[in-house]
C-alpha cells in the first residue's frame, strides 16, 4: 500500500484524491499555487507545498516544482487528477524516473492512446469498432482524397496530437475539404506541435457513451457506462448512468470492448473507454480512450458501490485487481451535474467571485463533491468547476426528481452559477425521456436562451 | 399517493421528511414554533405555518394547532417524525378523525406497544422471546415477591407506561425490593398517571440491537438490524448495522421474530423491534417496540438502498408493501454517530449557540443529515441533536476509518459538539473490535473524561 501521496491538483478533485487517501490510511501532500494558499485541498491535506504563483504553467503545470514537493515532504507516489498533467506521458515518466509510484497508466500507454491515430489503430486491432476514416496518420493530400469514399461528407479532419475535442475541422464538400485540409495541418502544428492528421466520417446524431474500465497491466474489468450527451461547446454538463440507450446486449458488447481495448495495451489504473453510439443505426464506435480519473466518475460510483479513486490508489500500490466481473452490479441510476462559475444569462461567461454562503443539499441518494466553503474567494487563473452534484435513486425517473430538490436545496450566493441551466433541463420534456444526443444541447440553449437570462 | 404533507417536527427529521416527500413530489407544509421562524424546515417546505410559542407543550406537542394548520393548508396527511407525537396514539388517532392520513400505524397499535406490558405480553404471544420477568402487570406486592423466584436479583421493576429507558428502578436485594416497589408505583402514577408495574430480570451485560420493520398492515418485511450499545444515559450516541455481533443463523432468528410481531399486532409503517443481546449466553429477548421512524434509520438505509421515509409515505398513501423479503440485500457497513449541542468536557452539558462557520463533510459514503446552516441559532429549548453523520463502505474497518476521516472534515464553529467523543472512540480498541455493551461507554466515559476534557 502507498504511504505519503502527493496530490498534483487543485479544486474539487484534489479534495476527492485526499479524502479517498484519507479512507485508506494514506498520509497525503497538497501541492498549490499562490491563488490558492486558501484553498480547501490545501486546509484537508496533511501537509502542503506551495509550488509556484498562480499561472498554471508555473504551478500546476510545472513537473520540477511538483517532483521537488513530492521529494521535499518524502512522498512515495503521485496523484494527477484530470486536466494538468493527467494525461502527458512525460510526467508519467518523470515520477516514475523520481523513483515515486505515478497513480495512473505508464508513459506509454498515455502516449498510446494521447495519440489519437495510434489510439485508432490499437482500438481497431483489439476488435472495437472505430468511426469509417483513415486508417491511421494521413499522408497526403491524395491520400486524404482516397480516404473521402469511405467517409464521405462531412469529413472531420482532426489532429493526431489534439483530443478532447480540440484541433477539429469539418469539411461538408470536395470544396470545402481542398481549404480545410491544409488549414488543419498548419493549426495542428502551431497548437500541438505536431501537423499530423487523421480523418473520419462525421457522425451525424448519436450519443456519448463511455466505459469505465479498471485494470492493473495485467486483468481488467468494466464498470459498466456512463452517457453524457449533455454537451456545451464539447464540454459534457450532465452525465448519467447507466444510460437508457442501450439494449442489455448492446451494453454486454460495448462494455466487452472496452475491456479488450485495456487488456490489449496492459493497461494499468482507472480509464475510460469513449465512443458514440448512433442509435438510428445501432451502432457505436471508439472515439477516445481517457487515461485518468474523470471528472463524471461519481456516477459509477453511486450505481455500482465502488470507490474508483480508492481502487486506483490500490492498484497503483501494487495490490492486483480485486474486482471480478460478475461481483460487479449495477443498482438505480446516477446523475451528475457539473455547477461552473458562469452566468449562463450572459452565454456562460465566467464569473468568478466570492462565495458569500453555502447551502449544501442532503439526505439519502445526495452527494456533493466541492471544494467551495463559505467565503471561499473563486480565483479566476483555472477551469470554472465549482461542484458537481450527484444524485442516487431506483429509477432515472427517481433520480431527476431526486436531482430537482437537491438543486432547490442548493444555494451558492455571491457567484452566478449554472444550476438554473439543471433546473431547466430537470424539466424539459426530452430529457426527462432521455431523448438527447451530442448536439442536442446546444439548439436546446439557442431555442430557451430567454428563460435562462429570466 | 398523498398529495400535501404536513411535517408535524422540527429540526433534523423535519428536513429528513421534507426531503422525502419533494423527492416523491409531494408538497410540504412545515410547522414551527416562535422560536424556529428561523429554522432549515421552515426554509425548505413547500409552506410554512407557526404554530405557537417556543414551549413545545405549545407548539410541537400542540395537537389542536397541528390540526388546525394542516386543514387551514389543505393537507392530506401529517408525518410526525420521532420525539414529540410520534408515539402518542391519541395524536394518530385525531389526525384520522380529521380526515387526515398519518404516516405511521394507527392509535390502537401505538396503544398496544406504548404499553410495556402489553407489548411484552403481544411480543410473548407472538413467540418472541422476553426478558424473564411478569407474565403482565403485577397486581400486588405480594405476586411481586412471587416473580422475584423467576427473575432472581438485580430485578428492574418498570413502569408499564414508561419506556425508553424512562420509569426504571433496580433492587439488588429483597431489602431494597420491599423499598423500591412502593416507590417506584408511587413515581410512576406521579410520573404516567399509571402506576402499573411490571418487573424483568436484570439482563447484566448485553448489547442493544433492534430489528427494522416496514409494514402495510397485511404483510411485513424487515430491513435486517442495527446495534446501538453504546449508549450514554440509555440514549444512543452510535449506531451502525450490520451487528458484527450476530452469526447469520441469529440473524434470521431476530429478523424473522421482528416480522413475526409485526405481522400479530397488524403493524402498518415503519417501525422498530428493540432487543437486548446477552452474547455471552447467546439469548436474545424482546424489550419493547418503537412505532415510528427512528433516529438511527440512516444506517439501514445505507446498507439496504431502501429509503424508510419514502416507503412510509407510500405505505400511508394506500399503496401495498412494495418490498419483497428476498430482495433486501446487505451491502458494507454504515455507521451514524450523533452530534450534539454538548460540551463532552463539561458532561455532555447542553450548549445552544450560534453556529458560526460549517463545514459539511462529503465524497463516496459520506451522508449528513443536519438542520444546520451557516448563521443559524441554535435554540435552548429542544433536544440538543444537530447533525447525524452516517457513513458506509465495504467493511466495518474502512467504515471506521472513514468515520475518522468525515469528522476531521467537519467543522462545526461557535459552539460545542460531541465530535471530540467520536474522534476518541473511533481510536479505542474495543470500538474497533466491536466489543461493547451498552453499559460500556459509560465505564469508558469515567476513565477518559480527562482526555474529553482537554
Amino acid at each position: 500500500m502507498l504511504k505519503k501521496l502527493l496530490i498534483a491538483n487543485r479544486g474539487e478533485i484534489a479534495v476527492r484524491i485526499i479524502r479517498a487517501a484519507q479512507d485508506l490510511g494514506i498520509a497525503t501532500v497538497a501541492v498549490y499555487s499562490a491563488a490558492d494558499a486558501e484553498a480547501l485541498h490545501v486546509q484537508l491535506a496533511d501537509e502542503a507545498v506551495n509550488i509556484g504563483p498562480p499561472a498554471a504553467k508555473k504551478s500546476y503545470l510545472n513537473i520540477e516544482a511538483i517532483l521537488d514537493a513530492a521529494r521535499s515532504t518524502g512522498c512515495d507516489s503521485v496523484h494527477p487528477g484530470y486536466g494538468f498533467l493527467a494525461e502527458n506521458a512525460a510526467f508519467s515518466d518523470a515520477v516514475t524516473a523520481a523513483g515515486l509510484v505515478f497513480v495512473g497508466p505508464s508513459g506509454n500507454a498515455i502516449r498510446l492512446m494521447g495519440d489519437k491515430v495510434s489510439a485508432r489503430v490499437a482500438a481497431a486491432a483489439a476488435g472495437v469498432p472505430v468511426v469509417p476514416g483513415s486508417a491511421g496518420r494521413v499522408e497526403s493530400i491524395e491520400a486524404a482524397r482516397g480516404v473521402l469514399e469511405e467517409t464521405g461528407f462531412p469529413v472531420m479532419i482532426k489532429a493526431a496530437a489534439g483530443g478532447g475535442g480540440r484541433g477539429i475541422r469539418i469539411a461538408n464538400s470536395a470544396a470545402e475539404f481542398e481549404q480545410a485540409y491544409p488549414q488543419a495541418q498548419a493549426e495542428a502544428l502551431a497548437a500541438f506541435g505536431d501537423g499530423g492528421l487523421y480523418m473520419e466520417k462525421v457522425i451525424g446524431r448519436a450519443r456519448h457513451i463511455e466505459v469505465q474500465v479498471l485494470a492493473d497491466g495485467h486483468d481488467a474489468v468494466h464498470c459498466y457506462e456512463r452517457e453524457c450527451s449533455l454537451q456545451r461547446r464539447r464540454q459534457k454538463v450532465w452525465e448519467e448512468a447507466p444510460s437508457r440507450a442501450l439494449s442489455d446486449a448492446l451494453r454486454e458488447e460495448l462494455c466487452a470492448s472496452a475491456v479488450a481495448l485495456a487488456k490489449a495495451v496492459s493497461y494499468s489504473g482507472a480509464g475510460t473507454v469513449e465512443y458514440l453510439y448512433d442509435d438510428a443505426a445501432d451502432q457505436f464506435y471508439f472515439i477516445e480512450m481517457n487515461t485518468r480519473i474523470q471528472v463524471e466518475h461519481p456516477v459509477t460510483e453511486a450505481i455500482t458501490g465502488i470507490d474508483l479513486v480508492a481502487e486506483m490508489l490500490r492498484i497503483a500500490g501494487g495490490e492486483p485487481l480485486r474486482l471480478v466481473q460478475d461481483d460487479i452490479k449495477v443498482k438505480g441510476h446516477a446523475i451528475e451535474v457539473r455547477l461552473n462559475a458562469e452566468d449562463p444569462a450572459k452565454d456562460f461567461a465566467p464569473f468568478p467571485g466570492k462565495v458569500d454562503n453555502l447551502r449544501i443539499p442532503g439526505g439519502p441518494g445526495v452527494r456533493f463533491d466541492s471544494m467551495l466553503y463559505n467565503g471561499y474567494q473563486i480565483p479566476p487563473f483555472y477551469d470554472s468547476l465549482l461542484a458537481k452534484l450527484i444524485v442516487h435513486a431506483e429509477t432515472r425517473e427517481a433520480a431527476i426528481a431526486r436531482l430537482k430538490r437537491a438543486l432547490n436545496e442548493l444555494e451558492i450566493t455571491g457567484v452566478k452559477t449554472t444550476k438554473p441551466l439543471f433546473l431547466a433541463l430537470a424539466a424539459d420534456p426530452s430529457v426527462q425521456v432521455g431523448d438527447v444526443h451530442t448536439r442536442w444541447l446546444e439548439g436546446w440553449l439557442t431555442e430557451n436562451a430567454a428563460a435562462l437570462a429570466g
